[in-house]
């Protein structure tokens, strides 16, 4: 039954072990899919969630050989980490924490090794890492402190894709992060990546302003006239296809979007409302600027749903299938 | 053909008239209504407008006389306010901004005395009336100074209420403006309308945090644990149906927005985007919290369009059929 084509491989990290990433894991081996998936977690905790769940699952313990298998349904290929404490679904245990991070870890550094050729990440819950001990503010930030890089957060739905200037900040902050650095450092990645990753030759970015009506021409704030303004001029010469700054709430309709590659948000809830509106249940979140190809669910942990077979397979398809898209570039 | 049936008699005013609000008169005045439209406007700018499009048009004058007569196709009743020079499609002259004004403070004053049973305003440019000298930072306000009552800009499209705590501010400025006497004063009125104006037994009201995520428990900002829930849970205590501070980025999904009457966003890019993404050509923006009945279009005067033909009619009709709704509580 194995089919020999060489395929990618990716590792799948199912984050938090009380919520629903595990349940993920176990839904999605279910299916013949395209690719190797590479589970990083515990064997027994995937076993006794697929009881819970009352689905058939085999396993396969990962030995890096060459070619890749396309994934079978009923089979998980799984690369094993010990956990700490036996999981009760939908109970957070922050002896586990250690667990989370380390699994993180190993798909990160596969990626960095060509072991792997894309990661899709699970749900974690960062209070759970935090009141263990573990310093930890996100995803994001803990893998880019292994590869390197300058992380941007791109979230994507069929239709739009919305990268963010700036992302988990208080609002009263935010304008003072837009500045012409981090402005010139977040569209040169966005840039690059669109043709790099997402192979769009000529990328076109639409460019919201940071003020209502993007600042009504500097009466309603300065920042579009002093920063994005220079940045998106700079850029422009250099052949960026840059339209902006536009106003964010004429910017998300048709006449626009209907042409555009991406949209780069100043603030995180300037973007991601429409995203989410557009796309609940098949949004991924994409990390960009970093050497390696990361996605990741765009849900929580959905503690009360663990062990419930409620959990919806939609978001962790798509990053999926995103993955494999930026991988075949 | 005069039909006599008592119907509301709406004032509409054109706004800015080297722009697209004329056009709309003209088009609009080609249909039967369930109401009295009285245009208050110069008679001239209109007849010319219809001969650019090519448009039928013969005028009434009105005369106050009830009760109100439902139009009848290609015949608009005037009130009429002379220009102070001749208009030329999509060339602004501020000659003409006091003409502006004027047709928006007869149409307040009528509805403030009962003529008129609510207004629709069509579009304005705020750039040319300030240029002419005088003082205007936008209909809402101008309207407000007449009446009195506080203004809350609301917009609505099908399936979608959203109000705004702040508005027209940049950014930086938002969070100071977060204020509990702003919130308990937007709350109160976005409440009582709903009621009132169009008739919500026990409006829910959906409220969105200030910061991404809703502040995540104080880690991205403390506005919602010192202002926004305070407030919220005072209003609960009356009996007032608040949810939130809800993360902006999930509220505005089914599951939330399925069993709402209106959101609540705490500023203007926070809220709209959605609310124009899903509507756009067909969104209302609704002034609560007057002594009067006010709605408007939702979009700018299009210069570029003034003439052409191409105007769309969409928002007016939702500005109108909202009026009058509105009119019927």
């Amino acid at each position: 039954m194995t089919n020999r084509l060489p395929v990618p491989r990716i590792a799948l990290t199912p984050g938090e072990p009380a919520g629903i990433g595990p349940d993920l894991c176990v839904q999605l081996a279910q299916r013949d899919l395209p690719c190797e998936i590479v589970v990083i977690a515990s064997q027994q905790l995937l076993e006794q969630r697929a009881v819970q769940l009352g689905l058939p699952i085999q396993f396969r313990e990962f030995d890096g050989a060459l070619p890749a298998n396309a994934q079978v349904a009923g089979c998980v290929t799984i690369l094993p980490v010990e956990l700490a404490e036996p999981v009760q679904s939908g109970k957070l245990n922050s002896a586990n924490s250690r667990y989370v991070l380390k699994t993180i870890t190993k798909a990160t550094k596969g990626c960095m090794d060509a072991v792997f050729d894309a990661m899709v990440t699970g749900p974690v819950h960062k209070g759970i890492i935090n009141d263990s001990g573990l310093s930890f503010s996100g995803h994001t930030e803990f893998i880019a402190g292994i590869t390197g890089g300058h992380p941007v957060m791109m979230l994507a739905t069929p239709g739009l894709r919305v990268a963010l200037a700036t992302t988990h900040l208080p609002l009263s902050e935010v304008s003072r992060a837009i500045t012409h650095t981090r402005l010139r450092t977040v569209i040169r990645i966005l840039d690059h990546d669109l043709r790099s990753r997402f192979g769009i030759a000529h990328p076109k970015i639409l460019v919201c302003g940071l003020n209502p009506h993007a600042g009504e021409n500097g009466h309603l704030g300065k920042e579009e006239i002093d920063i994005i303004e220079p940045v998106l001029d700079s850029f422009r010469k250099q052949g960026v296809i840059l339209q902006g700054p536009l106003p964010a709430d004429t910017l998300f309709t048709d006449k626009y979007l209907a042409t555009a590659d991406a949209v780069l948000a100043m603030y995180h809830d300037q973007g991601l409302p429409v995203l989410k509106h557009m796309g609940f249940g098949q949004a991924v979140n994409i990390t960009l600027g970093l050497p390696i190809i990361r996605t990741s669910v765009d849900h929580g942990t959905a503690l009360d749903l663990a062990g419930s077979g409620k959990a919806d397979l939609g978001s962790l398809q798509f990053a999926l299938q995103t993955a494999l898209t930026m991988a075949a570039q």
